[in-house]
C-alpha cells in the first residue's frame, strides 16, 4: 500500500521521535543528577519504550529496536549529548516541553499507522497510538522517580486521544496517507501546544465538593 | 474439549472480570482527582493488564483485547461511568473491596485455565491464575502512586494461589470443568471474603524481634 | 554449535542466577516484613524477571521459565529458605552484595549470549546483557518500594555493560566460548567488585555547579 518513499519517511519519523523522547529521559537523569550510563539507560528506555510496548502487544514478529538497532544507536547517541550538552537544554525548559510535544504527536500517529498495518482494529489502533506515544515516559516517569505523567493535571493523553482518532478515522474513510498522517499530527500538536500555552487542563474529578464538569 | 456454551460462559465471566477492575482503577483515579482521561486511562490498564501480562507470556498467539476489542470497550465504558458516579461507590468502599475480591476470584481461574488450555506445566498454571488475578492491581498501584498491594498487609496473592491451586488440582484429577471452576472460584473468594470481614493477615516477617510463625 | 555439556553448563549457571536474584528479592521482602507469600512473590518476579524481559524482548518462542518451570521452583524455594533464613542473612549484609554482583555477572553474559545465540545485532546482544542483568533488580525496587537500583551513585550497570561488552567482542572475534564466558564474568565482577570495596561511582551530572568529567 506504501510506495518505498512511504516508508522511509515513516522510519525517517520514527528516528526523530525516538531521539526526541531519548532527550527527554536523559533530562530526567540530569534532575537526577546520575552518571553518563544513567542517561543512556533513562534516555534509551523512554526513547523506545512506547515502540516496544505497542510492538509486544501487537505481536506481529520482534520488537522494533530488536530488528533495526539503528533505533537504539540514536537513543545512546541523543543521551549521550544531553549529557555533555545538558546545561544548554535546562536553561531552555520549554524547549524541551515542546520537543516532547512533537515526539507525542509524530508517535501517536507512527503507533496508529503500525497497528492498522498489521490489521488491528480501529478501537485497537487508536489505543495503540496513545500507547506508543504515551507508555515511553509513563516507563520514564516511574524508574526516574517522578510524578508519573498521567498523574499530571495536563492534557497529554488527551492530545495524542485527538491525533490518533482524526488519523484513524481520516484512513478508514479512505483519505491518502500524508492527509491522514498530517491532519493527526497537526490535531495533537494543536491540542498540545495550547495545553502548554495556556496551561489547559480539563476538569479533575473533585469529591465531595461538587463536580465542575462542563 | 469444551462446548460453545462453556467457551461462552468464561467470555462472559471474562468481561464481567475485566469490567470490576477497570472500576477499581478508575476509583483509584478518583482518589487522584485525575480528569475523565485519566479514569479511562486507569481504569482500562487496570482492567486488562492482568490478562495482558499472561497472554504475553504464554506467548500463545495475540493478547486478548487486541484480538477482541470488546474487553477495551467495557474497560472504557466501566470507567466513564464510575467518572460519573464514583460519589455513588466512595460512599461504598466496601462494595468495592467485595467487587475487587469477586474480580479476583474469576481472574485467577481464568488464568490458570488459559494456561492449561495452551498445554503449560500445571505449576505456571498456577502462576498465570496469580498473576492475570493480581498484575492488573499491581500495575493499578504502581502507575497510581499507591503503596503496592503486594505491600499491603492483607491476604490477598493468597488468595489467588488457593483459588488456582484448587482449580489446576481438580482439573488434573479429572473433575468437570464447572465443579473445578466452581470450587477454584469459591474457595479464592472465601479467603478473600474471610480476610476482608475479620482483617485476616498471615505472620509477617519481623527482624530482631523473635518470630511470629504459627 | 554447542556441545550438551555446553548447555547443561549455561542452564547450570542460569539456576545458581535465578537463585541469588530471588534472595536479593526475599530480603527486599524481609525489609518490608511482608509474609512468606510476598517473600515467593518479590523473589520469583526479581528472580526471573530480567530473563522473561528479554525473552519477550526477543520474541524467540515462549519465556524460559514458561518452558522450563524448574526455574520458578528454584525461586519459589530460595523466597522460602530465605524467609525461615533471613535473619542469618542480615547480619551479612555484605554477603548479599557479592551474591548480587554474582548474579549481575552471571546474567549480563547469559543474556547476551542469549541473544546472539538467535542471531541478534551485537548492540542488540550488548543491551539484552545488560537487561537480563538489571530489569528484575529493577522491577523488584519499583514493586517493593525502595528506590530503583538505575538511581543510586553506584557502578551496577557500568559493570554489566563492561561484561556484555567483553562477552559479545571475544565471541565475534571467534574467541571459544567458556574463553569468552568466563573473560566476561570476570570483567563485570571485577568492576562491580572494586565499586563495592572501594565505594567507587561515576561522576555525576552536576547542574550549574560546573562539571566534574574526569
Amino acid at each position: 500500500m506504501q510506495t518505498l518513499s512511504g516508508m522511509d519517511f515513516l522510519i525517517a519519523v520514527d528516528h526523530l521521535a525516538v531521539a526526541v523522547f531519548a532527550v527527554s529521559g536523559a533530562l530526567v537523569a540530569s534532575r537526577k543528577q546520575m552518571d553518563i550510563f544513567g542517561f543512556v539507560l533513562l534516555g534509551t528506555v523512554t526513547g523506545v519504550g512506547g515502540g516496544t510496548i505497542r510492538d509486544l502487544l501487537l505481536g506481529d514478529g520482534a520488537v522494533n529496536w530488536v530488528q533495526q538497532p539503528s533505533y537504539v544507536a540514536v537513543c545512546i547517541t541523543a543521551a549521550a549529548v544531553t549529557y555533555f550538552a545538558a546545561h544548554l537544554f535546562q536553561s531552555r525548559y520549554r524547549l524541551i516541553l515542546w520537543l516532547d510535544a512533537l515526539g507525542l504527536s509524530l508517535f501517536c500517529i507512527l503507533g496508529a499507522e503500525k497497528a492498522l498495518a498489521v490489521g488491528a482494529h480501529p478501537l485497537v489502533a487508536v489505543i495503540m497510538g496513545i500507547v506508543t506515544g504515551t507508555f515511553g515516559g509513563i516507563i520514564r516517569d516511574v524508574l526516574g522517580g517522578e510524578v508519573s505523567l498521567i498523574l499530571r493535571k495536563e492534557i497529554y493523553v488527551t492530545a495524542a486521544l485527538a491525533g490518533a482518532l482524526v488519523f484513524v478515522g481520516l484512513s478508514l474513510a479512505g483519505a491518502g496517507g500524508l492527509l491522514a498522517f498530517g491532519s493527526g499530527f497537526l490535531c495533537c500538536f494543536a491540542v498540545r501546544a495550547l495545553a502548554i500555552r495556556f496551561g489547559w487542563s480539563l476538569p479533575a474529578y473533585r469529591a465531595r465538593e461538587g463536580r465542575d464538569v462542563s
